[in-house]
């Protein structure tokens, strides 16, 4: 039977329709079919065909990461903001940076075969890179990006964005709002509370490890949405220690793999939300990964009315996942 | 130059960056592909395969109108709404009204070539649907969503939804929280003063008459975006009166017009936002018209991360639909 269900960040009510779409698990949306011919730039021995590298994992030898300038940048690092009215209007420049991660050398190696130490590789280089860009006073956000599959991507080379914003991306500035005045009623952080809430209720437990739980959320907008989440308070990704990387990795890695065994390998984004680059919101925010599978037909009543409805509970999500082991 | 606009409502940046895409305006989106076999179930002689209908007009003689209840509807007419929480969240049930429109007695008829006539009574079909869902006290909202072409229709009949929700809509609630806050610090409303700053500018304005005017907003989420806006202050479509009708269905086929010679017939969604059933924000919101055309390529994105980036400058949009006539 249908409900409506409520996030309590985000402070919208979602559709939570099993009935209408029981096949969604195997549905998927049209490949976009734009590879460009020719050999792929991000291979090991084509780095020439790429702009000059902005970080590369080792220092020496071959390489296992590399991050290089996006070659079509949503925004461009060079210049000032130049923040201006025009009319009634607010304009500034469109600065930012945007980064390509090539994940790894292995052309088609999907993050849930990745190794726990090569995950916790790749963490710790986007920690890198966010501690970087942190020091840009320009940028007031960092967000990590990885699109899996071909309907979402230009190119099939394993790889993910770093995008550095002067403004606050609107996802996560609705996250950020929701939780301010949760925290201002509560006085405690709502990821925190959704954590603890999440353990106690194990119906929407995906996996998770001392440090880290992942779980289908209450209100999910889409179809096995799975959240990644320090079990602990902490608003930046950049403060991240060391010892937390594989944690992290091991828990990302199991989330994915289960995602592939029980959805057939769909396409999927994973993006991290944080708090921001200035250390703001320490007290509200929470840094998580929102992994979303992309299983078709989702997007146009959304989009066009902001009217959600997800035909898979989260509970039969979690334990769909749960089951999926390979 | 690319540069970032921040719309004065919804407070959010978008980057605007016309050299990322020059090739946009012939994009489209992969076709859904999911017509049904069998006769059409929307066209005259067809009735019983449709649930009993709600309106027909006229009320005698062949329809010319005619709006029944979705077989697949988001939202369930019967029941309370039951009210309850779940451990730290909210629940209640998936209560609300969803009416699916066949909007012409012709099969493929586009709105852009209905007659003025033709339009002004689907457009009283639309207010009269809200006028008697807004005695519904269950119903906070009600939208109406067109969307045009295969690619985010299920079925091919020229039709339309009329959606009720006991909830207020994210995308609305976002137009209505903007324009609380705007309305609260300068005691006007703010889609007043974009009708006032549009009218005064002209670079972005597509057409109009002496009661509405069709302009693309500064900061266009979305390629070739158009509103249709009364110039005068409105909170809610129900209250439109007569007179208003035929003036309403003018510009309204006129921007469908351009947009079909502009861009080679698109999809596209035409969606309504207006105030609360109960009348409620009288003094901040402005019922309009949304048109956004669907290219291809644009929600990978903007959906993951909240940043919006669109390749054509309203004002170049503006400039292509002025010089569209058929």
């Amino acid at each position: 039977m249908s409900e409506l269900r409520r996030d309590p960040i985000l402070r919208r009510w979602v559709i939570i329709a099993p009935e209408r779409a029981p096949e969604i698990a195997t549905r998927r949306p049209a490949p976009r079919a734009e590879q460009p011919d020719g050999p792929c730039p991000f291979c090991p021995g084509n780095e020439h065909l790429n702009p000059r590298a902005i970080a590369v994992v080792p220092a020496d030898g071959p390489w296992r990461v590399r991050v290089t300038p996006d070659k079509q940048p949503l925004l461009r690092v060079e210049g000032d903001l130049g923040r201006r009215g025009a009319g009634m209007f607010d304009v500034m420049n469109a600065i930012g940076a945007h980064e390509l991660v090539s994940d790894t050398p292995h052309h088609a190696q999907s993050w849930a075969d990745f190794s726990r130490a090569q995950m916790a590789e790749l963490l710790e280089t986007y920690r890198a890179r966010i501690r970087d860009l942190a020091r840009d006073r320009r940028f007031r956000h960092a967000i990590v990006l990885k699109n899996h599959g071909a309907a979402w991507s230009h190119f099939a080379h394993a790889h993910s964005h770093v995008i550095a914003t002067p403004f606050t991306p609107r996802r996560l500035e609705e996250e950020l709002a929701g939780a301010r005045e949760y925290h201002r009623m509560r006085e405690r952080c709502p990821f925190c509370d959704q954590v603890q809430e999440e353990m106690r209720a194990t119906a929407r437990l995906v996996g998770g490890n001392a440090d880290f739980v992942s779980f289908a959320p209450f209100a999910s907008e889409y179809p096995y949405e799975t959240w990644i989440t320090p079990v602990e308070h902490w608003a930046g990704f950049a403060t991240l220690p060391d010892a937390a990387l594989e944690p992290l990795a091991e828990v990302l890695v199991d989330a994915l793999g289960r995602l592939r065994v029980a959805l057939a390998d769909p396409p999927y984004s994973v993006v991290l939300h944080a708090g921001a680059l200035d250390g703001g919101d320490q007290a509200e925010f929470h840094w998580h990964w929102e992994i979303v599978p992309h299983l078709g037909g989702q997007l146009g009543m959304e989009w066009a009315t902001g009217i959600y409805s997800n035909p898979v509970p989260p509970e039969d999500a979690a334990a769909a996942l749960r089951a999926a082991t390979a």
